[in-house]
């Protein structure tokens, strides 16, 4: 791609390497900015750097929060008795958009992923472990959210081990057919684990 | 959507102001950036930042340009009797990527459309026919390369008209079927139209 000035050019370098975003997206972003009003790109770019630069994690979770605590640590209302471990800040968003689980969160910051040159270390495996160890057995289960690949199930398998030594019930998210999904396109691995792993039929 | 944070809320519906970006990819991207070391983050912000308050438009032809004159406008290989009028700068890259065109270009900065609040004012249609007055006869034809739309239509009527004084010859872009594309998907209209604008066969 021509570019007609050096600097589209960089910002849309720049742009492209967000997720998701090729050059022709980023060049209909820059040339949008263009077209509006400079305040509204000072605006933008206020945002995000106020964003990265102040933004922190919570001491206990480790979910991405405007104080040391966050909002659900610090609630009365949350059960912190039962843990659930995630993957990401999302994977909290998206479990708290279901309004069906009250206890408190762990987010590892990531999955064990030998591929990309990610181990145990790099996530807040340890600080789970000192967590539960902690908590002297106030913490009753932990729910493993995980995704269910070859990765989630890698992290799955090494926390369990980790936590063998405690007396804390470990369970793992229920998989299976999608809610409102056609059985005759649900993939084979799928429906085959959701038969071998079936559950007694509740009224 | 609930966010953990207020900071990644902001900076969330700033990203989503972007054409085509919805809240789920802003909050894909915001937590991208998070993810990433902050450097990352301030090289995008400069870049847009040095992008938007620097930028500047050829004198000439109006197009997004580092200088007053743009590299196409000051090239001496460029033919200056042929003027292409466009709507945007994107469709200048797009003309320029053909390599079919050797004459410059003049953009008009929008296309007339009362829907949206824009009319012939709002355009550099007033510098187009200046650019030609002042021209003296030297342009020899003006290409009007503008969407086929109702919009593109007005505004290319409205110049026409504007410019019926000067001796000058005004082309419009073929339109017709697209090359490589199967006639039992064309659209009614855009086949009707190459019907009745037929040309002759040329070998």
């Amino acid at each position: 791609m021509e570019f007609p000035s050096k600097l589209i050019e960089d910002a849309v370098n720049e742009v492209a390497k967000l997720p998701g975003i090729g050059k022709k997206t980023a060049l209909r972003m820059v040339l949008h900015l263009v077209k509006e009003a400079e305040g509204k790109t000072t605006a933008l770019t206020e945002a995000l750097n106020r964003m990265r630069h102040n933004i922190r994690f919570c001491n206990t979770c480790h979910n991405i929060s405007d104080s040391d605590d966050c909002a659900i640590c610090s609630s009365h209302r949350r059960d912190k008795s039962v843990l659930c471990v995630v993957e990401e800040s999302r994977d909290v968003m998206a479990i708290e958009n279901t309004a069906q689980f009250t206890g408190v969160y762990h987010v590892l910051g990531g999955i064990i992923s030998p591929m990309n040159g990610v181990g145990p270390s790099d996530l807040k495996i340890d600080a789970l472990v000192e967590r539960v160890a902690k908590a002297q057995g106030s913490i009753k289960e932990i729910i493993l959210a995980l995704s269910p690949t070859m990765e989630g199930d890698t992290t799955a398998f090494y926390i369990n081990r980790r936590l063998s030594n405690f007396s804390v019930k470990i369970t793992s998210i229920a998989r299976g057919v999608s809610v409102g999904g056609d059985l005759e396109y649900t993939d084979e691995i799928t429906l085959g684990r959701s038969i071998s792993g079936r559950v007694p039929f509740q009224v």
